[in-house]
């Protein structure tokens, strides 16, 4: 769905309906805000009891109006709202903006009168913004309906709270940067965060877009939205929550919202290209960057300091956020070092050692060298650059002088450059900041925001993947159908036979050939419990396992023959559909440690060989399979192609909530499932 | 040593050496700044070309003073150093403070030079402070030699970097702190960082300790000089450096000193107390909360908005620090909902939606309420609150009433109260900074701030460990010495035999019993190479384990009782000499998975078994060893008593530069040193 939002944010003409005299109602603000903009365009104030409003006269009603608003702003009470949706439509109304709160974010009965709602705004043609949002804001468009307090710029922002949008205005200040639009998403009724995003490509003014998300709707249009944002230049940076249950649960009273899953959301962000952040402040610093257009093509980077301790704690926060600091060349070291003082350190960091206040002009010229030299992919100059200013009318000029030059040797280089300093507001440095240059008051804002874009550029997105047609099957998988699901798919098991007596599992055994493993079936966690024991070697060694998982199973049990797990290392492999972000892809190293530490990644699947061999490549275990410390290579290859098949299988079937495979032994050849597990979406009917 | 400082920091007369017209000169500087001092004691200012300096009468030496002065500020070239000294000796000094540069930082020459000076200084019964300082600053006592820019305070700073300085005094200002004392530590010839965090102990005035420190010098003494401090209720913060290679690179490089690893410096802040930061920001955003004295016991921190997504945003972020948010207990939530509007959150993070605007005195009674439960450690108060007072004076009278309230509550309850808003720098807000409550603007810094505080309140220091007697032993100990030194401490190792042949190889296993293992020795990392064999089962696997390693090995091999490695798991554990610090203790967790993410504790050695156990206990994969998901639970007080023993081995052998036990089997009763390795302080030689 791409509709045309320009009666949203451009509207010919603008109706207040509960326009209010009191300064204390939002009702008075949307009226002042609305008529700031009456040099561009007709503002009606509409108000039951009519009389005057802020000096205009008040409207009773939107039919008493003398042309059809384009815009109509709905701040009247909850028991009201149907019928102002009605008016609004039947006076002409394309767009409606629903301040009324008191409808969806109540329950299940508020949400289906704004289904209703929607329903009727959606065959007008029209478009409805909330309800339960705070208004709007367009800076090229004149309109500011309830945001007295943007300033403008180029910042795109949609935000489902309307108190961190104001913070976040705060922040930007600082920087000196402002917002293009900003739509408060209120209960996405109708237009939701992806649909807005998208609006956002085509609006010249925004260059970056940021979002503050609770609830994505339809999670998957969101990041294809956001996917064709980034793909057309306009980076997409989201705030979003719910790390913890705590938090989810607050979110779920805040919004009447399900709070999407922080994995799916990775996910889709790692899918996007989107920018995840966790904080107001992270994400202007990151905007700010963006706007800067900052792009380094990798994580090499060259701190530039001038005395002081400030090189070397920068060197230590820029490694910490990812950062690597190559030594420089003895060639580019002997270049640099006639600009600076004898002792002056030009490894990395390069410290000009206290030589700036006499020759400003080192800043520009040393680090024009660096940036040019193609040793490093960003400067970072950190510490005293900006507090030259500080000294005199003459200094401040030359300084601004240099600080234009750094500016220019960033582009002529094509590398990036960031600059931390102490005096983040000397004119010097707001110069260099319109030049495009980022600068920040901290060290490990600056070095953070670097990091963050070198990650990007290291892993480049790979695109929101379209979804396989959905396709039948057994709906409460038991673990023979699971394993059968996931054979089906081309993954290899060990042979293994459904027993349910000692003589059957005998007989079995003794056809698989010993040694065997035993496995009890129904169970949760089954090894945690004794419900699965490897290597019996003999008769008697399978009668006793049987003997002491008697008391465990009431599914029977599975002997299956003994795969070569001391050859190889386990992955947990699985895929899950979440109800926003649909079928998503999760790998993790195997064994206690790496559960204990959570080493996974995450992708919204389903996922191709070459992806997912990306995946596992990226775990922080990865040196165990690719054979560290005398230990044979094992095939990653192998898993990544169950890891693919498994994603494109999870993918075709949306009823599954779960199709896992823990662990998959991978072997210096080839990769084998030693046990599968599915969960049936609707009642959860879990099969071991 | 504890010297009267007293003359160095409130002198009763003071002479600049090197004082200058020129205000490009630090010596002008430094004038100016002693002259500002004036109404307290006399100033001398001192250039050999006599004249007029600043509207006063420049005396052509020291000789020439009218009285002894008590201070001389020395800021003469490198090349007349030893002549001012000895001039100022002979006048009378008491302290000293060098600002001259060329000397210690150069190399081992100008380090000799220093020492000589210090000689003659100590004899004196004076103290120097530098050379390559840049001044100091006392503001109770008036003083002011080059620091023109530091607001007066309670923070006590000691710093080897001028410029880092001036950034923290910039970033305290945000938050209205100041600075009680300073001074620069330049080269510690004489005055070393410990000897000066001890003069602030009790110099009242000063209330918090900040460090920013490149070399420790007498680390270990500088360590116990903060336990002081800590103990006696000033708590010290330190900045520094040296995460990365290419760090200490550059601190080397910057003061010529050798910058103490991280280990070691991290061990002594934990004995001593000390908070280790990683950034100017970082060392304010933590003296703020120390000097409001913001104490929680625990992680249990109650998350207080008012409307929007602040709440949430802030209480993952709390969580991502480290922070516990425990789900309010249904009498409490019970207590506080009548206070909110109905459909308000009460859980935890408790959100207003909106409330305060119409009810501000809900922040003082539901922040009492949560305090008083006893439910949390801390409140953390973010978002919006601050900015009420915007929309009118009787707001702002309101709020600041309401804030006071709030810091009421947290004294009557005990609990710390921490706040973070959009607003930092609102009447209401400076009120209730003044009134100990320390308020921040960014949601990481309040949360990180706690975070730490918390993580300090749940493990105490245990201050810095007396050495024991030095003792002799074998000076370049190989396998054998290596494995003797370690049994004297009592610390068991399988029977094993010395072997060089197959023959003699043979017999060892037969006398052992099979399965042996068998080792080449005399190779770094041998297990990495293939000189390692476990499990051999018979004089056939012996033989072809040793042909196997017959290229690899000068030094033998050692024949060994195989130990059960499956029935326990493999920690590391070692000893180092570090040259600062003297002896550090490490252990981490074996297995290659552990190694790759580093999983290691520290302590300053030696350790009781009972600071053995904590840092065992510490490790992310601790709960390995205590029996997770269905594994037996192992002997961690038997692997505590071999970590206690190694450490007292190795600190009272400083001649070792390392002691190593990898791996240690801990198993379900007991533990096996399965390898060990002592490495020679002077020269390196090793021995595995």
């Amino acid at each position: 769905m791409s509709r045309d939002l320009r009666p949203l944010f451009d509207p010919r003409s603008v109706a207040v309906l509960g326009a209010s005299t009191d300064p204390a109602k939002w009702g008075n603000r949307l009226a002042m805000g609305a008529l700031r903009g009456e040099a561009r365009r007709s503002v009606y104030l509409v108000n039951r009891n009519g009389g005057e409003i802020l000096e205009r006269t008040a409207y009773p009603s939107l039919a008493d109006l003398p042309e059809p608003p384009e815009l109509v702003v709905v701040s009247v009470p909850a028991e009201g709202f149907e019928e102002a949706i009605d008016a609004s439509l039947a006076a002409g109304a394309k767009a409606i903006v629903g301040i009324t709160t008191g409808l969806g974010e109540t329950g299940d009965e508020g949400r289906a009168r704004e289904a209703a709602i929607v329903e009727r705004v959606q065959a007008a043609g029209a478009v409805l913004l909330g309800p339960n949002c705070l208004g709007i804001f367009d800076a090229a468009a004149g309109l500011d309906l309830g945001w007295s307090e943007l300033q403008g710029g180029s910042i795109g922002l949609v935000s489902q709270s309307g108190n961190l949008a104001l913070e976040l205005a705060l922040l930007a200040e600082d920087y000196g940067l402002g917002f293009s639009r900003f739509a408060s998403l209120g209960n996405q009724a109708d237009l939701e965060a992806g649909e807005l995003v998208r609006s956002l490509i085509d609006h010249e003014p925004t260059r970056v877009i940021a979002l503050y998300c609770e609830d994505f709707r339809d999670g998957r249009a969101f990041a294809r939205a956001a996917q064709e944002a980034v793909e057309a230049g306009k980076p997409v940076i989201l705030l979003t929550v719910g790390a913890g249950e705590v938090s989810a649960q607050a979110a779920r009273s805040h919004t009447g919202a399900l709070v999407s899953s922080t994995t799916a959301v990775e996910a889709a962000c790692r899918a996007a290209g989107m920018l995840r952040v966790r904080s107001p402040r992270e994400l202007i610093d990151l905007a700010q960057a963006e706007l800067a257009h900052v792009r380094p093509r990798g994580r090499r980077v060259v701190v530039i300091g001038d005395g002081g301790g400030h090189g070397i704690v920068a060197s230590d926060v820029a490694l910490a956020e990812g950062l690597e600091l190559p030594p420089l060349s003895d060639d580019l070291q002997a270049r640099i070092a006639p600009h600076l003082p004898d002792a002056a350190p030009t490894r990395n960091p390069v410290d000009f050692a206290g030589a700036g206040e006499q020759f400003l002009t080192i800043f520009q010229d040393v680090t024009r060298l660096l940036l040019e030299s193609g040793e490093v992919d960003a400067a970072l100059v950190t510490g005293y650059f900006g507090g030259y200013s500080e000294f005199s009318g003459e200094f401040q000029a030359q300084e601004t002088e240099v600080a234009l030059g750094m500016a220019r040797a960033a582009a002529d280089s094509g590398r990036a450059l960031v600059v931390q300093s102490m005096y983040p507001h000397s004119p010097s440095l707001v110069a260099l900041r319109e030049a495009g240059v980022p600068v920040y008051r901290e060290i490990e804002a600056a070095a953070w925001a670097l990091g963050r874009l070198a990650e990007r550029a290291e892993h480049p997105p790979r695109g929101v993947p379209g979804l396989p047609q959905p396709v039948d099957g057994p709906r409460a998988p038991d673990y023979w159908t699971a394993r059968a699901l996931v054979s089906s798919a081309g993954i290899d098991f060990p042979a293994a036979h459904r027993v349910a007596s000692l003589d059957e599992a005998r007989a079995a055994a003794a056809e698989l050939a010993y040694p065997v493993a035993l496995k009890a079936l129904g169970l949760l966690h089954k090894s945690d419990v004794g419900g699965v024991a490897l290597g019996l070697e003999d008769e008697q060694a399978v009668e006793q396992a049987l003997a002491r998982m008697a008391t465990l199973s009431g599914e029977g049990y599975s002997v299956e023959r003994m795969a070569p797990v001391a050859e190889g290392a386990e992955l947990i492999v699985g895929c899950l559909n979440d109800p926003r972000f649909g079928p998503v892809v999760l790998v993790g190293l195997g064994g206690i440690y790496a559960e204990l530490l959570e080493d996974t990644a995450v992708a919204l699947a389903p996922v191709d060989e070459h992806e997912a061999e990306g995946l596992i490549l990226s775990l922080r275990g990865a040196p165990i399979l690719k054979g560290a410390r005398g230990r044979p290579a094992l095939d990653v290859r192998a898993a990544a192609r169950v890891l693919a098949a498994l994603s494109g299988l999870a993918a075709s079937r949306p009823d599954l909530a779960e199709v896992e495979i823990n662990p998959l032994l991978v072997l210096p050849e080839g990769a084998l499932a030693l046990d599968a597990r599915a969960v049936s979406g609707e009642n959860g009917a879990d099969a071991r």
